[in-house]
């Protein structure tokens, strides 16, 4: 037997309860840290989950960014250097990551006080995260307003990716669940998954 | 060791290789099944991964749509009805899920070609998926054009929520794993989820 609830209901509900009922509703996400970095050089660690596969030529990738006022330096960052880090998460890195969603004073940098470990590649300015095994560096080419509730679309073009060649299948497809990367419900909930299968391009007889 | 990879080699891999790699790099996303019907009655069920919770006061929801001309039904019937549902995806029911994608004649149902059962609640015209244990109903509220590569962001807001009261916490989280909720990476993969953290709102000392 299924719980049955009007939006009316749901609405009546305090802001965490109907916050979190309505986060996990919509199923499992990715869990990614986006790394950037401000013109004067303060990096910037923030985890995300609402990230979108937009399509594979051109490589574009989207994330929703919340309100301004909520998570203003990840957008602000991006749009100021043009380029963004994403870096899937595991088990171990797990509650580092979480921690990242902390508020902390301005001018300080998620990576230090989440000691995640600041990684650089030649070239490219903004940071990725060391711990992670599965990492990808976007190009900022634009951002979305959704009026209808302040937030953005940030869609981003793949410039290059850091993968374990143990996780690459012939086809090309990243068996993620090989280096324990983990799936996020919600704002607070975290998963391991493993895979049941792998089906063909669907064809009609 | 990473293997690392430049966007020009990603280019010059084949189609299906490149949009394997580049669809599962993003990580794990929502498993659902998008049902609508046509204003002549042919009811439509499609499977859709890229899901994103927007926010929870209103609550609004989007998801990705393919360009027109690649899938053109289930936002065509949106728009014609208003009303859309959302029906997440077991492990019993996996294997018919993906055959939603199968491209079939004008006219005929994914719901009959699969063997998903139609069900229809007083009040909404719109087909959910009787086999799945999470459901929920949208109202159409905006496309978004997405010109970069003609896909569209599809945003609707909730109506109504369908739960086992057993997976609901006192908090609201719904833990979707308890009724085997899957998660999908890239086109072809399906994975089970097994909880292993659920932390805390985060604050800093």
């Amino acid at each position: 037997m299924k719980s049955t609830y009007s939006i009316a209901e749901i609405q009546s509900w305090d802001r965490f309860t109907r916050a979190n009922f309505i986060n996990t509703l919509s199923g499992f996400k990715s869990l990614s840290l986006i790394g950037t970095v401000n013109g004067k050089g303060i990096s910037n660690l923030a985890i995300f989950s609402n990230i979108v596969h937009l399509g594979a030529d051109p490589a574009l990738i989207g994330f929703i960014n919340r309100p301004l006022e909520a998570a203003p330096h990840t957008l602000q960052n991006i749009q100021e250097t043009g380029f963004y880090t994403v870096n899937l998460v595991t088990e171990s890195m797990c509650n580092q990551a979480h921690l990242t969603s902390a508020k902390y004073p301005e001018g300080v940098s998620e990576f230090e006080m989440t000691g995640l470990t600041e990684e650089y590649r030649e070239g490219w300015k903004a940071p990725f995260v060391e711990e992670s095994p599965v990492q990808y560096l976007l190009k900022f080419e634009q951002v979305i307003p959704i009026e209808l509730n302040g937030t953005f679309l940030v869609i981003g073009s793949l410039q290059a990716a850091f993968v374990p060649a143990e996780i690459q299948e012939e086809d090309g497809f990243l068996d993620l669940a090989k280096v324990e990367i983990l799936t996020s419900l919600g704002t607070s909930g975290y998963y391991k998954t493993e895979k049941i299968s792998k089906l063909p391009y669907a064809k009609v007889k």
